[in-house]
């Protein structure tokens, strides 16, 4: 990962010059308890001490970090390490006094998970620290900055999605060969979860509810477990799947069909169903340029299915993907409350993000797709092969 | 883990009694990115909305979560769940009208992490979303909570704790048959590293430091990974290391000595620094009592140390131990500024601290032994069999 950070450490010094910010401060603790998510994306391992990891503008990097933990630091090669035994403050107040910035990024936000790793703890420790000087008042979120740096996916990065992808569309084709009606969901995961295991690859998210199987109509969500239900005849089998491989996660969904006696063919409802499905992720797929605001992705999305007569999905319509399944800022959502200004955010061309509507067919089940797409000038360009016709399982 | 829960779900309302408050609120979201460290303790999974765990002084829980959410948190059985779709604001709001709390606790500290798992982000999304209310001047640390929570240790959470701790201290005796001269640091950390793998247990924290190796005079902390010296006759070997197993760990430190050519036992100046070590935790160990303060303990200790001559540790002389290594919330630290008031804190029973004091010597090496002490209002009983004598190596 180490060419990966100093990428990161370059980056942010060009977008802290894009912002007009002098410094990106990042103050963490006890790191491997309460955790900031970026700290993994400009650090390896953890530290124990109030530390300080600091980028300025002129592309310098200096971390602050208690005398146990600066080993490890230095080990890094990237930081300028300036240790310290028993006060943080009185390392930190005099760089701060001789580098002077007039505008310091941390990381937090109302409306982000990504860009909010700093803990209220640890921001009125700072607040304590600065009582008294001017920089009390040059503190600001970097959540723009954070956003742009994990959002701006490097080729190298899309290269590692890409691995994570064709892994997963492959394991998808074994499971499309093992599906037999009488299978439990459980059955099914435990497959997928062995065939993990076997390569050394890891879920890219918690292994309950990765993969997630659910077959017929159900109440569950995207977000529970499988269970012992046996898959039958005549109801569509959905997976939610991804796999961590070197560093990078790929998150798909597929959907598979089991004929009922005598069928040939899917009923018309729920091809129907699916081909407004596929026609809406294509919708979304096309408007994934720069400068277009996620909100109005999903609302192209949303309103196609729900103008078909179908029930609006409850979730938003795509997330970024990197380093998790949840990654980056900006997302493809509908204006409510829990995603605040988020959904507003406009696209940068590097940004790789998924296309997930679903539409829940009380005879059947719930039929979705998740695809992921690169944005471009041109468009959104699909890395994953995409889904086009349901899955027949004879 | 579902016991645990309940067990600390109980507690927990009880805690709220003894403090005077009316509700402990967990507010999280995307929790397994941003990880409030309590959550493992009232909530097995994670949740991505925006989501408030919540125990009220009537020993009920409720948990307001996102709708994709809802049958993962509803499936441990031990909350009332309360499910949103598109704002958490809409069910968040009326629950507090109905309950009425006087005051509020919710989980931030300047000083320290395991009470400090509400992001910055999330403390000024709680504010915003009780502008207006009179709740909004009701919030309190829940430090004080937690530290009992987390601290007043189960009869179940020791015997968990004894286990890795037995577990440990074989496979340093495993260490004590294997050492040798010219072996290297890495070695002998790939042995107990491949020892964990095939137990199927986990290290205490993270692999590059655990275990820890360091052999001879060095600069190098208690935080940095096992290099490729070789060991050499006439040094002192350390070694950090601990296991989790079922979710609770150990954390010891044990010291070898690799007699010199021609020698039968250790140099005198070094087998009289050793037990003025072992004398400085005996006196630790005797006054491990409730009510007394943590920095009380650290200093008979350090004291004891410099007052023989030696260097003053750089670090607290210990720190809790349970579902991590470094657990809970009180401390034996000094007065240092780093650890602001915790070392104030007052010990309970059921406590279970490690004591670890070091002395450095220039001519042969490190030594250090790390034990694992339960507080009792007799004093302190060893969780671990003590070392009294550095271990040799002929």
């Amino acid at each position: 990962m180490n060419l990966l950070i100093e990428e990161k450490l370059k980056q942010a010094a060009g977008l802290l010059e894009e912002g007009d910010a002098d410094l990106w401060l990042t103050l963490v603790r006890e790191s491997s308890r309460t955790h900031d998510p970026i700290l993994d994306y400009i650090f390896e391992g953890h530290v124990v001490w109030p530390s300080a990891f600091m980028v300025t503008r002129s592309r310098e990097a200096f971390a602050i970090v208690g005398s146990l933990d600066a080993l490890s630091v230095e080990s890094l090669g990237t930081y300028k390490v300036i240790p310290y035994v028993q006060s943080f403050r009185e390392s930190f107040l005099p760089f701060l006094e001789k580098l002077g910035p007039k505008k310091i990024l941390i990381n937090y936000s109302s409306e982000t998970a990504t860009a909010d790793g700093m803990t209220h703890g640890m921001y009125l420790y700072l607040q304590e620290i600065l009582q008294g000087t001017p920089f009390r008042e040059r503190l600001h979120s970097s959540q723009e900055l954070i956003g742009s740096l994990i959002g701006r996916k490097s080729q190298e990065e899309v290269g590692r999605i890409q691995r994570a992808i064709d892994a997963t569309l492959g394991l998808f084709e074994e499971v499309t060969r093992l599906l037999k009606p009488g299978m439990t969901e459980k059955e099914v995961a435990a497959y997928l979860s062995q065939r993990i295991e076997e390569n050394r690859w890891k879920p890219a998210w918690d292994v309950e509810t990765c993969p997630a199987v659910f077959s017929g109509p159900q109440k569950g969500g995207a977000h529970s477990s499988p269970t012992d239900k046996a898959i039958q005849r005549g109801e569509v089998v959905n997976i939610d799947f991804g796999l961590m491989i070197d560093g990078y996660v790929s998150d798909l969904q597929r959907s598979w069909y089991l004929l009922a006696p005598g069928e040939k063919e899917p009923p018309e409802g729920l091809k129907k169903a699916f081909r407004v499905l596929i026609d809406s992720v294509d919708l979304a797929v096309k408007a994934l340029k720069p400068g277009v605001k996620g909100v109005e992705i999903d609302s192209l999305t949303r309103n196609h299915i729900t103008s078909q007569g179908y029930p609006e999905f409850p979730h938003a319509l795509g997330h970024q993907v990197g380093r998790c399944a949840h990654d980056g800022v900006a997302l493809l959502a509908p204006p409510w409350e829990r995603y605040g200004n988020i959904p507003e955010l406009t696209l940068e061309e590097g940004m790789v993000f998924t296309v997930e509507p679903r539409i829940s067919l009380p005879q059947w089940g719930v039929v979705t797709v998740e695809e992921i797409v690169k944005v471009t000038p041109q468009g959104g360009v699909y890395l994953s092969k995409p889904q086009k016709e349901l899955i027949l399982v004879g």
